[in-house]
């Protein structure tokens, strides 16, 4: 399984090809588009968020509601390229560029991606380097989602922190339920007390011509034993999983499990000890685990348990109170550039983390059983869950 | 470029294989062999790490001290496979297998990696996901880093904490006098008064039977600006990284610059401001970075600044004082497997970080400039810093 | 530099994604429909050329004709979706779906495309098995070649034979000069008597309702010495060939240079002498080649000599007269089905060889010469050159 | 699963990593070795293959006798290393060089490798390049050939032509059958006729020091339907074997079933057509073919017929009867430099040849049907030959 994403934020449209995936899986525009619209939300999002309803078309590899094998080609066209269609013409243009930027912004791609492919005008670089992408990967990563739906795992996220708010609510529902629980919170968040104050806190920030990052907790629940391998460096499933969340734009950090607190607890306190099972005699390898520190995964491999991981999202780089920044073309110092901008968008990076982790799940569902339908497919995983419960 | 590697803790040799690099790279075993025993150094190392010195030979790829441009070729005989002769060999052997394992050890690969590859002995697990295969990683690593020398590229390390313990020091070196500094020291600590803190930390751990992990920073200096892109999720310098380094045993997390607490700080504390560089009429974008909060890396791309990571280790899984288990064929609760094993290795999984980053980074270089020989490399890098000074 | 496809013979559109291209490439929407317009030609084409020409859209990547550095995006719609809208819609229909094909093509995916997804519907194969795809192929291969033209390097086709026709013309001129030659001959042939033959042995093939495959010869001009290496099996640049013309529809064979030939002359005629070059004190690697019997390539390399191939395409597998075949619900012996076709596509398939060998040798060059703008990656080809004439 | 070699011709060892293999395949050193030496076999061989049996050691992911499931390291030392030890040593060295090649041979890497990497001594070019890794390759080809016979694939080879000598001989024996019947041929040939030919030819050539190629022909049987897709150009069968086969040293061309021909001959008499099975109704989809034009593949795909391909390898490069050259440091015209060499390679051709199909084979069944284990895998096979026949 592998795939490619295209389009500039304000481009005619994104694209997105993901081939692998078996014959047979259903699918419909409804779910995708239901996903997508999860994308959106959040408390403290831009203009944009609101007037454009993000839509995508499925060009190949599905038909009749289901995959055929084939690649899948999905396409989303820009609700707003009316009002771009000459600053982002790919042909010629007659008379001067217009919405030309020279002020890279601190924290965005602006000033080295300018300077690595040469660009004068800046645009030619936020334009990709946009979070807009993200909005492909999460139309990709749905598909793999409902494969992995297929397969009986589910996946789900919620915030824990917003700058300095932390909301201490322990996730103890079924994975299965959360996100029923969050999809609806202005903050995608457990708890509603932190949820008032996060509210809060993004108004404030707003109100200063600031923005915030935070903290998004990923679940995934009902993965098969033995997921990935120890074997080789690059084909662990942590291996995967670090390098997708750290593909994702203003991800700073990614921690499974106890992460860095598992640094700092001694081996007694930072490993999962196992009991007995149900039926020791029968199944010795059907074992208990009394905890879940390792946040699901062990050596590479998925061990059964509910998969957790946490990744920082620093604060949007465009700030309405802009930023100290040069002048790309005179050298001066002036402030940055202001492009529309959301004040916070951590609920947003859950939803896209989800589908970050459904992509690579997939992926490794489909190395270990491979098949090229899903009624290959099924059998397998069933057989595998059966000889290897838990 | 890429690698491969193979070998059994306590077979017959780690073998490694890394092709892609340039022809006419000056490199000596001598070289490599000092950054083995590097890895091999730290407080809380045990008996293995004593009794055997790592040594690596050159079996391709390097011909009279200079790379050839095929690919390198490097052996590490176990010194002690003599012992392991019978328990370890590929062909059948008479009489009862030696040496079997039964109990999986928590935090370890034994229960999941037995159970996916159908393996009863739990040693035809355990022999490969046990972090002995790091020492080839350092190998390869340390022959990336000697091309990154090249080009002007140093990497360096230090223990930031290890279990509870904390160096509040500031890391005000050169990246390049670091490891001089930290080299010597039994936890590879800058400040004097943690490392005493540490060392008797990790004796009373030891004392107990316990494990302890911790943190680790890996910096990089002299990057040209520009390595990796924004361009694709894959190609983003974060995401080898990511990839990387959680592809390394017991490291369950990372962060780049100020990582998670980049999601605790408003946008306006959270990126790197820009004022006018030395020569702003004619160098417009030479800049003057007012602050490294990135570290060194922004939208997939390096900005020129110091590279700088933390990695969290979990504790070894291997506990003197045993944890709670299962035996893997009697499915009845017993203490856990011990084999032969550290109280820590923060100290060497530093330097381990070292190569993992040397890796990726050699990867990048090559991937910009390309080249087929030192003499085609080293002057496209050169004219990039002249015209892209930092 | 990668890319892939999407997109079924009837759905709505083919798309392309292809990356690693530096920026600052001019390209224009024209230039890439042009070189579609000669996918389109040569005698014994069906309905479908005719009525429709390709026209493709650049939706991403391109920004006032340079390239970004960005993934570059490409859209064909389908311009006789209307008619298959239903039949080959994504989502569910009502009703029963029409233009089901039960009955497999000898010689085509049908038969075992179905088995292998499990598609009851043959169509649910051929839509995606079609020739259809390289009409994008060729697209993005368009943009490939406009980067080999600013690097230099020239592509060209021709004709060898159609059927049991071949054509004995010597190719003497400059690759450069080839295209504009053949391009408006009705069967892409440089002799005008074979060609006369080739058309009469196409039309007598139509009348019978049988089909016609040919061998097509692709040249490039310009290379620069040493694109390619011996140093690993999979980076060498026949294998890449290989896989690039093998992975073409209906392709069954290639060879290079001399090819089957060379197995049949003794070494002394099989291999390209040389002698000194016209500066043989100063520049004694540059040589004379006595001859091309290598077809520019050796042990994995370019030679700076024209690179020349043949590759063998079979007669298309929907003849109008049918083959014996079997219908794939009732097992009963019955006529393959008849799908809208053509009778013969060799000069086509030379053009879209042009357009595989574009993709191989772009990845090669900037594999040697890496950058990421047109005015980093010119001036290191430019010194290349002149350090290693040819 | 992957793969990579090192190792220069004269180096202290070639070495390979094998990985991806389910674990429990038994596998044993004999078999390795006897594999072997069928590629060290062939009239025509020089001084080398006679005075050296090559026998690889097996370093990692075999223990007593099966399979880990970790990467499979193969060490074949170079049983000649003492004469070469100073002259290939990977230190620096005192005095002067020894064995130094400055007279490229036409045919070789020689004088394009020099260039490329920069190498005066272009010992350091022929040492990686000379088909020595061969020997790897077949190694790793073995382990591979393993699994697939598990699977119930068999590979064979035979010559079908030497030089200007063919042999008219049909292949009308079981693929099973075929090895036991050749591989006591001086020249690996069916017809004792032409087996003599050759053998003459061989030492005619010999004789005024040439040397000859050939075309060998490479059959697979019993696999499975549906092996390989069209759905991405890449995954198609056709291309990893035209990938693979291009990369073998001196091969030229290759083609699948009726190859070039199939370019020659109408659509009526190019494909495979049906007839219905021996259970229509139950079966419908099982049909008998008529033919075995495609060469058992179609769109990408294995039809479930013999697989049949055929490589035309040049004459070797290295004549006793040097051909025209020019120093590469004087520039002044001489004689090609000799290195030890064979007349005639063909037969060891063919058997090469048959491993490289088996590292195609069996990526393609791990692809399709997944797996940690041989007991994962062998029912998967089992269940899919069920239920689609052949």
């Amino acid at each position: 399984m592998r795939f490619l994403t295209s389009g500039e934020s304000h481009g005619p449209a994104l694209m997105g090809i993901l081939e692998g995936l078996p014959a047979g899986l259903p699918i419909s525009l409804d779910y995708l588009n239901a996903h997508l619209r999860r994308r959106q939300k959040g408390h403290g999002r831009g203009r944009r968020m609101q007037i454009e309803t993000d839509e995508v078309q499925i060009t190949a590899g599905v038909r009749h509601g289901h995959t055929l094998g084939s690649p899948i080609g999905l396409l989303m066209p820009n609700r707003d390229w009316k009002n771009w269609e000459e600053t982002m013409a790919a042909g010629p243009i007659e008379g001067p560029v217009k919405r030309v930027v020279t002020v890279p912004r601190p924290g965005h791609a602006d000033l080295v991606g300018g300077i690595k492919y040469g660009h004068e005008d800046l645009r030619n670089v936020l334009e990709r380097a946009s979070a807009r992408e993200t909005a492909m990967r999460v139309a990709l990563g749905t598909v793999a989602r409902r494969l992995l739906e297929e397969v009986g795992i589910v996946i789900a996220s919620r915030v824990v922190s917003i700058g300095a708010i932390s909301d201490p609510t322990p996730m103890d529902l079924p994975v299965a339920n959360l996100n029923q629980r969050v999809d609806d919170s202005p903050v995608r968040c457990l708890g509603s007390e932190a949820e008032a104050e996060m509210v809060a806190a993004i108004d404030a920030a707003k109100e200063v011509g600031d923005t915030l990052g935070g903290i998004v907790e990923i679940y995934a629940d009902g993965l098969p034993i033995g997921l990935g391998t120890y074997s080789q460096w690059d084909r662990k499933l942590e291996a995967a999983i670090g390098e997708a969340f750290l593909s994702m734009n203003a991800f700073k950090g990614i921690e499974l499990g106890l992460g860095f607190e598992s640094a700092r607890v001694p081996g007694s306190l930072a490993h999962d000890e196992l009991s007995p099972g149900p039926d020791p005699i029968h199944s010795p390898r059907r074992v208990n685990y009394l905890s879940n520190r390792g946040g699901g995964i062990v050596a590479g491999m998925s061990t059964g348990q509910p998969l957790v991981l946490r990744a920082a999202m620093k604060p949007i780089a465009t700030l309405m109170q802009p930023l100290k920044s040069v002048h790309s073309l005179s050298g001066e110092a002036v402030e940055a550039h202001i492009e529309r901008s959301d004040t916070c968008a951590v609920p947003a990076a859950a939803v896209i983390g989800e589908s970050l982790l459904a992509l690579v799940l997939a992926e490794f569902v489909l190395e270990k059983f491979g098949g090229d339908s899903l009624a290959e497919l099924l059998p397998r995983v069933a057989l595998w869950r059966e000889l290897n419960p838990f």
